[in-house]
């Protein structure tokens, strides 16, 4: 029987079951007890943990442990700048947020211009490069603190990432590289290292803070078997295994089927910095809707909110569980109507946005700041 | 039919012909023309080229031509730093300050840290790192120039090398590295990655120029095929091939087969900082001798210079041709004596042993001014 999806780190599609996930990737379902512990650290809920929008992890319950025994973590997140930054990239970034925000721990962001140049036949150096650091802004826009938050672009920083790249590399064989990374003859030389420079952030903690510091890693799920070699290896090196925090997908535009990926079409996307005209015309023309054909029998049947993309980005980005729930039930019914949904997304949307695209601005003067440099 | 004699990067066994050696690797025999050209730019001519010590080359005759239309060029060699320096090491080097002399040409030493921590299971690297800057005392202790000779260590220059190799390892396939490199499934992916880390110093001098440079290669002929891949990949990013001039190996100590190595042994080797009573031991109780079995036999009859280890080694390290001439013929003749001919290289290396160890020591305060850094 064929799979009736498929998600590894380069390729993502059919609809996801995410639980079936847990048990393919033999990671942990994060349960009742861990949500609670983050809750009650931060003072506050988040609705990507009520919702079950962050859903799985790796020794969180460890690290949280030894968190209370005293012990710091580090959070490690990144882009690789490979064009703009869409929604789909910011919503680990803004659980990220909360969870410095809750632990006050060191955060280190790497932006890897040099996989995005290495993977990409028709991107530059330069041009990865400098895409790195406008993705960086959109980082900062989210409001991290620049005393412990360090962002470093992979080409910038070789020099550091380099020496603690090729301690990891000694012990990854070319083969175990092929089988997790799907590597193939023709895959280029740079590819078959850059594993080890994405596993270099996993030990730069513990190197720059001069003790033994684990990490915890808030990414999409699909991310999770790039950190598979890392957590085989840091123990190896004498450094702590690297936790993770995974989310869900935010599913295209056009559908829930698959993430949402500039590479699927720029109709499946809305990047940050659309325009509010943009953001509406792209809701209204690609937005997957879950309503009925036509005005009479929507009213009558209702729609469908759980295949519905306006819903589904309106589970992610509308905080109010009772505005949300609302809308679920007023969809559901047909009360509401598509082009009703849809309005209500845009609007989320762009006010979103006109305060992102501010502080987006507002992040170019303060970009040093976050720099790490060799 | 096996064959008689292995020369790969990683392995040099049997008895080397070196004319079968030049047709197998597609490189050119150095004919009298380019030597004749080389003695008129130098004011002098160097017993490794009489001798046929350095012996092939490819595109060595445009790069001269370029020279002659006002072209400068770069030289480029390298140490990989997995012990201590010895003899064989510095042969290569002698003669590229005999052409740094000649053409007054930058200079670049790459010193491979970070290859030989990958290479050997057993070395850190801090202690690579900590012995290549021990080797780099042996090249400058040789007497170049620090304004144009530019040492550089990997791991410390990493930043500036690191985005030139992946400019250059975008270009090479895996399959290729493993045809050429000898690569298996076992290899680790830092090994993969690194022949882009050996071909960067290539382009690295067009980089810091502002021009391109071709570059020239003195290296033992072992050395050739690393150069392959960047001779393929330079001319695709717009850099001009890498011309080479092969020299053959110093053979070990302990006989005519293979090439000097610390791996095969350290008897067979003498190492930079040997004092004079090792020199002594190891020659006396090591090195392979042509001479007959009893004095009287070797009276009689004559030795073999030609499979003699101390005449081969003086033919490396005595300049004199007349004086070389001589023991050849006195040797050949039974004139002199097995133990005989051990004592003139004893007294040779001896000699060029304690002027060399002065300036080694000399080069420790002189080390920053060839050292280029990020």
């Amino acid at each position: 029987m064929a799979k009736e999806f498929v998600v590894t780190p380069w390729e993502v599609t059919g609809e996801v079951d995410y639980n079936k996930l847990i048990k393919e990737f033999g990671t942990q379902p994060l349960n009742d007890e861990l949500i609670k512990k983050i809750e009650k650290k931060a003072g506050k809920g988040h609705h990507f943990l009520r919702r079950k929008i962050f859903f799985s992890h790796r020794e969180l319950d460890i690290l949280l442990k030894e968190y209370e025994q005293g012990r710091k973590f580090a959070l490690y997140t990144g882009r690789g700048p490979s064009g703009n930054t869409h929604l789909g990239h910011i919503i680990p970034w803004m659980f990220t947020k909360y969870l410095q925000d809750a632990f006050d721990v060191p955060l280190y962001f790497q932006i890897t211009d040099d996989e995005k140049f290495l993977l990409k036949p028709n991107l530059s150096l330069e041009e990865t490069n400098k895409m790195g650091y406008e993705n960086a802004l959109d980082f900062i826009a989210l409001g991290f603190d620049p005393k412990k938050t360090f962002i470093f672009v992979d080409s910038d920083y070789a020099k550091t990432l380099y020496k603690i790249a090729i301690q990891i590399a000694k012990k990854v064989t070319g083969s175990s590289a092929r089988a997790v990374f799907g590597f193939t003859n023709n895959t280029n030389i740079g590819m078959y290292f850059w594993p080890a420079m994405q596993a270099a952030p996993c030990i730069l903690p513990s190197i720059l803070e001069g003790r033994k510091v684990r990490t915890l890693i808030p990414a999409a799920i699909d991310q999770d078997p790039y950190w598979r070699i890392v957590r085989d290896v840091a123990p190896k090196l004498g450094y702590p295994k690297t936790a993770a925090i995974h989310c869900v997908f935010l599913p295209a535009l056009t559908g829930p089927k698959g993430k949402m990926s500039t590479s699927t079409g720029e109709h499946s996307t809305i990047f940050t910095t659309d325009t509010p005209e943009e953001v509406k015309k792209k809701v209204n023309k690609y937005a997957f809707s879950g309503g009925k054909d036509t005005l009479k029998e929507h009213r009558k049947k209702g729609g469908n909110p759980d295949i519905d993309s306006s819903y589904k980005w309106l589970s992610f980005f509308e905080e109010d569980d009772r505005k949300l729930k609302k809308i679920y039930n007023e969809y559901k019914s047909g009360k509401l109507l598509s082009g009703e949904i849809k309005q209500i997304l845009i609007e989320k949307l762009n006010t979103f946005l006109k305060e992102h695209q501010k502080k987006r601005e507002k992040a170019r003067s303060q970009l040093d700041k976050f720099i790490l440099k060799d």
